[in-house]
């Protein structure tokens, strides 16, 4: 692994690997969080040309959690906006004795385009519709960590997966790990083609609760609605939106996950976000330790060791 | 001490201790800062939800002198103006393993607010016109320095009291530590109500300057001249403002306090600003050392040490 | 020398002090760029007032390559931009604790007037149209790294003289080498006296270029063409743009720079850009080296030292 670019990249081995690093970097329950000197002497780039502050907040608490020295570069007032060439920001970085570039963009393609400029590693942090492989990753740690396995389990996918790159990476990562995904949609907000991918397919929720072991809520994108994508979020709550009802008529052991922010009142109620079946603040922890994970194994050598307080 | 929220939340012993420990982290004239290894493996999180760059590079200097991790985190491009709610945003910091949020907020409450959610350390940087606990501490800290004691001093707190935290918390600060305070103002910048303070009022700054040891002089917010509350700056600075006639007829020992940024020609002339009776530099050299202080207190254990350099 | 305000303040035994310095804080090829623990207990302040993403992480990458604590303050929401004296942001700085600052700003002579107001030393990073002057000593340490020395070279500065501080800051170190310089501009982009310059000037690149041994092609600001200093890019780069066939008629060892971020197809084309007679690449990586040395020389003591990975 010498980037990571997409989940599609990686194997069920791979992804094992990656959870299995990040593992290491959780931190127990009442613990502060630990630093390690990993990374002392690298230098990690956050090149962020689309503002998205939790992901760049847990990759920068990641890098620095690794005792990584950390570079903000936001597009605002950078030389891509005076119109250097992508390729050109890409030597300066390599120029500068980055050591990692971390890069989010409105472009599909763009880290992997990165990825061809330079001779360090390219971490996606999210690329238009196409991939937010991190993502996925901290949303499998989440789920094997709840359930002790990722096979054997069926989670639904559900909102607008035409439009989500997160959707696209949890797919393909849940499905690489051998459980079931049915996704849960109205035909609008459904890929033309579903064809690569080994998905089910339904608009009722309701029917499929009692199977389910996970409910995987994606993000209303609230201008969407305007653009007649989606009904009201009165009518979104009502087919789509998980609440007590729908909570109550899955199995004991059944979670709810989704990627954040969440719109409360539209995908999830109050009290079921706020409920031990919401796993969402268990998944921005488990996002940087995936985070911190991902950049050890692409930087990192030897064992992790832990910095003396 | 679990927040710091308010100026109210600390009695005299809180207040002496905070200015003892702070003292602790004060630099020799002529000496470089030091760097205390203290919090090398915590992370603060400056949560600034309002522009305010002087306080903001305070407390990100305080807590790197302190050997601490910061993650800068301000509201726009953020997910709070994606309409994420607040306690989600609070939800998210606690679980990536953030050890404390320094908040700046335009609204009266979100720091305490802020608390409630999170079981780190929340301090209070400036919340709407309610309160800016360091401010005050740092005036404290700066007029002890120059007077060796707070009690049995005269402040007075002269112009737009009515909308300025920065009054509340002084006035506060000074009053708990037993020294007597007067506001001066015009009427239409005075609370309706003065009820929980024990201060007088005047509008003559100039029959009072003769029994003052110090004298707080309020920024004017030049945006609230226009809409009526203000006369012109000339006359502002006619009535109110410091000038070396008024430096004149105070005690030989007095000072001249004022949180900045200055309007100079407005609220103190310029040669009373440069003037050795004006402690505003003092005020900024100390608030660094205030907030590691708070800092220090709110996350520390066992004594601070120096790094070797 | 206490501060960097201007190439014109080094000699030639100041900058081959600081090009030698530079020199020991190059990344040879293929091996991790190297972290020195010599201002660990230093802060540096980066006060960018005018964006410029590259210099600035040129800056930040250089001073935490030094162990350095740095703090990033832009314009926006600043204290400048609520009408704060430029002299109290300085006295604001030094009170802080600051070790160094970075300045960059649209005022020629920002640089200049600050280090009046602060004890501790200042480093331009460009001013208005005035100065850049560790833009020039990249240059120099550029030019030196290839040919091995710096005078009896020929130096021809391509482009929009009269607005670029670049080509100022270049011309004085280039000469106060001994190299000698020729500008090439048409008479609009030429200053109106070349009087404190030993520089000659012509029209005509092509007649030149056998001769040259370095080709500096200036960056063409895109919003001077529109009011009419400039002609279309395509007759810009018919008359002053690098290509193929202008490349193969100059020396064998003839280089090509140009400070970034480049118009591909514009000052130079892309199969140029890539070939190894540019230096671009080269020069944003002896910029980090150089800063280093600029804060080391101006800031460090003792021997540089490499950290232990």
């Amino acid at each position: 692994m010498r980037h990571l670019i997409s989940i599609r990249d990686l194997d069920a081995d791979d992804i094992t690997r990656i959870l299995d690093t990040a593992e290491e970097f959780t931190t127990p329950a009442g613990e502060p969080a630990r630093k390690y000197p990993t990374l002392r002497t690298r230098t990690v780039c956050n090149l962020f040309l689309e503002d998205s502050t939790r992901t760049r907040i847990s990759f920068d608490i990641a890098a620095k959690r690794l005792s990584a020295d950390v570079i903000n570069f936001s597009a605002k007032g950078s030389s891509v906006s005076k119109g250097e060439s992508f390729k050109d920001t890409a030597l300066t970085l390599d120029a500068m004795g980055i050591d990692a570039v971390v890069i989010r963009s409105a472009s599909a393609g763009a880290p992997l385009l990165l990825s061809h400029y330079l001779d360090v590693p390219v971490l996606n942090a999210g690329d238009g519709w196409h991939q937010h492989p991190t993502q996925a990753l901290l949303d499998l740690f989440t789920i094997r960590q709840h359930f002790g396995r990722l096979d054997d389990l069926h989670v639904a996918i559900v909102g607008d997966v035409l439009h989500s790159r997160v959707a696209r990476s949890v797919i393909e990562g849940v499905t690489a790990m051998g459980a079931r995904v049915t996704l849960v949609a109205p035909d609008t907000l459904l890929p033309p083609s579903l064809a690569p991918w080994d998905v089910e397919i339904t608009t009722d929720l309701d029917a499929l609760l009692p199977e389910l072991d996970v409910v995987y809520l994606l993000r209303v994108q609230r201008e969407r609605m305007s653009s007649g994508f989606f009904p009201s979020s009165r009518e979104y709550a009502r087919f789509w939106g998980m609440n007590v009802e729908r909570l109550a008529r899955m199995k004991d052991r059944a979670v709810v996950l989704h990627p954040g922010p969440m719109n409360r009142g539209v995908e999830i109620t109050a009290d079921v976000a706020d409920s031990d079946a919401a796993l969402v603040t268990d998944q921005v922890a488990n996002g940087v330790a995936v985070r911190m994970a991902c950049l050890y194994l692409l930087l990192g050598s030897g064992e992790p060791q832990q910095e003396a307080a």
